[in-house]
């Protein structure tokens, strides 16, 4: 048996790794054997609406299959999709398609190995604790939301206490919470712990109380056991893909755990990290939370699927995937366009290619990935390949800079992403009325806590399928508005909602 | 690899076993070889609070241990405990203590494989369709309560849709719900997506609807994958255990799922099950539930567990050890009566064994297991041995029939348990005000399902500290007064309150 294998354990269908402990043990074992993985983001244009993917599951599994079969050892991690969202059936699965699938779609689509439901078990037990601690007279209010796995429109706004206390409450979806933030975001058990505690579970006498005042953190990372350990699965052609944590950029960060892309990345050469909804939400989010804030990898490149339809039919809308484009490519990334034909569309290909022709991209990838899987992208490969070997870890990255932004202002902040992610500039962020209120109290709940707002990460929270008040405006009339902010302190983040936001990350059935 | 480990998966540091798939193939391999197991109920005195457990577990591993240490082929089914309990640390573990422990009670206690989280997610995931069905216009009202893992006293009742529709509900403990009920008796999935079609989602125009009417069966089977498939874990002194649903026998049917008895029992000679709490909740419901109406194994022996502080501290209380002894051996059940002893109390053994001859009781065993595990009952089993090796299963079985009483009247059937197992003549069993309007919409409910509530199986539901609405009055003056009715068409069950019971099954974090 390897090291590596130690780290293992069989867990019905697929394999569960111990990332902490294995990642820990190369730490401390600098001549230990291990790989030097780059990383690939697959992320897409801005979906037409939230509940039509472009394919980018499709898309990594036929990516590394097509790499695999010439010779390159490439991973995937995909982020757990949301089971309730799946199996209310408001989505197709989230484990790619036809032949680009998953040996076991079903596990992933519903439940995997209970991962998703012990973080929901662990933050309701939060909450439980803190209202024994109303009960107890140590809590005036609780902060911390209940979360739900199923998809319920009615839970966004409750009153718990019927008929006694009629105490409002909010319940948000599971993935989006912020333990699920903690997990996804941290490097050992002990840290999940750490910011656990510094997690606010409400207030008393006007002032913020942290969960390490008042609970046994052993008992919430007891419920974690098993829930940060990766799953492993593979594609139908044997290749391997790493499933953990994370989905919904759109409403919290939607980067699967950092441990499970460093895992991926110490035994493959290129780890293909799926990074949705589009560009200006899974890959801004990669780049400018998990790689600018927490240490995770700049990638080597990107892959960036659209569909034929999305990108042209609606003309008001064709600047969305240029625009995605050019902001990868200005960053430093090798962004290979990449699109994913629907049946009837094969005679479509060389209008696309003049298309991105025209455009100035590099030359597409091209291909029916749900019928022909990584067949189909096999010999579209060579320049992609040639990008990544020629990627030095070194080389310049383009116009921005690597250096955080913690102590940036965090409107500033924003106004930054907006511009950058979104092409809207400063002058047209708009501040809707009561965000500046929401603002000076998240300054003033940081400055209670010993913190100060500016150091938090900040996190867009926005719809899946824009990026500005109206997407479809002249250019130079689109605007961003402000809503609200949130503060999760011990994920050490600050979300702020963009207008076409939720109010409560809880989506109904449709 | 043998037949039955063809069924087998490691499921990290457990086993889960297909048992619907393994016992169809012994079903339809009549000649395959198989044991033909013993059940012995592992039940106790009625504890004096529901947070002081005997040491059923504990006994229940022991017993196994020292079963084996002769000889014996024994192995235990234990229900999952709730593992939101468990956390909250509102008892303590639900796998054993001290010698007499699991090898990872740490897995059996904190979630398992995600079990009960896949019956949660499945039970809400029906509510949040039957909102959509009401949104859709095909139902007016929801009748199916949410479910929490978390205990969370505020939310027995509340409102959703706050501020806008403020939609009464209310949210039960996972263990206690109408799927969880379902899981646990049915022998294939077939039966569980059958009985699921006939769960009661709500009404329409007056008109109860059921979940066959409108949802999709496969989404909830889907979620229920590997849920229904017992865990096998293993004692400390490496005898098997299996773990399968179905914790509180007090407001619900507290049973472990049939198949993981039938499963022990194709495996194994002797199958001691854990039915708990006491005599009156977790044994009442095997023998009136299980065994008499679902074809479940009529047991061979009964062990009743007690502490030496809770048979004789109370004297007002003391009544009721005896009371659960004599009737299991009424109903023809060798009754063997069990001490554990807690430190200090070595010194009690003969006063002990005293007073259980002046009751007429058998020899009674007597040990301190969490000390001394299965070592302290070894020596003692000769005679129970014994009695499970004369016990023929086609031997007389006491003074009660086994037939069905599938047909009684509702009432005449829990006066018939309240006489059987609580001690009280149906001359003492008081009518609360409303409890005769909750009937007549149960019988009205049944009959537009085209049932007969008199069809359905009775459930009391109850305080697991008491029987009757003052257990420290004088035999004659003891009374049981019923609160109201609740069917779970889909379970084929009627569950009747009693005065001491939660009207919601959803404690509280004590």
């Amino acid at each position: 048996m390897t090291t590596y294998e130690s780290y293992v354990t069989q867990y019905g269908q697929v394999k569960k790794i111990d990332a902490f402990a294995y990642l820990s043990y190369l730490h401390d074992h600098p001549q230990e054997p291990r790989k030097h993985g780059k990383v690939v983001l697959v992320t897409a244009d801005t979906p037409l609406k939230a509940s039509r993917g472009e394919g980018k599951t499709t898309t990594t599994i036929a990516l590394i299959d097509a790499l695999r079969a010439r010779g390159v050892d490439a991973a995937a991690v995909l982020r757990q999709p949301s089971m309730g969202i799946t199996a209310a059936g408001s989505k197709g699965g989230a484990s790619g398609g036809g032949k680009a699938s998953l040996t076991h779609p079903e596990l992933i689509d519903w439940g995997l190995c209970g991962e998703m439901a012990a973080i929901a078990a662990a933050q309701n037990l939060l909450v439980a604790f803190a209202e024994k601690a109303v009960d107890d007279g140590r809590l005036d209010t609780i902060a911390v939301p209940r979360v739900s796995e199923t998809p319920s429109r009615s839970l966004r706004q409750i009153a718990v206490d019927r008929g006694k206390g009629d105490v409002p409450e909010r319940t948000v979806l599971t993935p989006t919470c912020e333990l699920m933030q903690i997990v996804v975001l941290s490097r050992s058990m002990e840290e999940i712990a750490q910011r656990v505690s510094e997690m606010v579970a409400g207030s008393f006498e006007g002032k913020p109380v942290v969960f390490g005042d008042f609970i046994d953190l052993w008992r919430i990372t007891n419920i974690l056991g098993d829930a940060v350990k990766p799953a492993l699965t593979e594609t139908k052609q044997g290749s391997p893909v790493y499933v953990h944590c994370g989905p919904f950029a759109n409403v919290s960060i939607g980067i699967p755990s950092l441990v499970s892309v460093e895992l991926a990345c110490a035994l493959h050469d290129v780890v293909v990290v799926e990074a949705g909804y589009g560009t200006d939400a899974g890959a801004q989010k990669w780049l400018d939370i998990a790689a600018r804030e927490f240490g995770a990898q700049w990638p080597a490149a990107a892959v960036v699927v659209t569909r034929a339809t999305t990108w042209r039919d609606d003309p008001k809308l064709s600047w969305r995937y240029p625009f995605h484009i050019n902001r990868l490519e200005r960053l430093g990334l090798a962004a290979f366009p990449l699109v994913n034909l629907w049946e009837g569309e094969d005679d479509q290909v060389g209008q696309l290619r003049q298309q991105a022709a025209d455009l100035g991209f590099r030359t597409p990838i091209i291909g029916n990935l749900f019928r022909d899987g990584g067949d189909a992208l096999a010999e579209q490969l060579d320049a992609f390949i040639e990008a990544l070997e020629q990627h030095d870890d070194a080389s310049v990255r383009g116009d921005e800079s690597l250096d955080s932004h913690r102590g940036m202002d965090t409107v500033d902040d924003i106004k930054w992403i907006i511009r950058s992610a979104y092409g809207v500039p400063a002058g047209r962020v708009l501040l809707r009325e009561g965000f500046e209120q929401s603002l000076g109290n998240a300054r003033e709940l940081c400055a209670s806590l010993g913190k100060d707002l500016d150091d938090m990460v900040v996190v867009a929270v926005k719809s899946p399928a824009t990026m500005t008040d109206d997407d479809s405006a002249a250019e130079q009339d689109r605007s961003v508005t402000l809503k609200k902010v949130e503060v999760h302190a011990g994920a050490g983040l600050v979300q702020v909602n963009l207008t076409s936001s939720l109010t409560t990350p809880m989506p109904k059935i449709v």
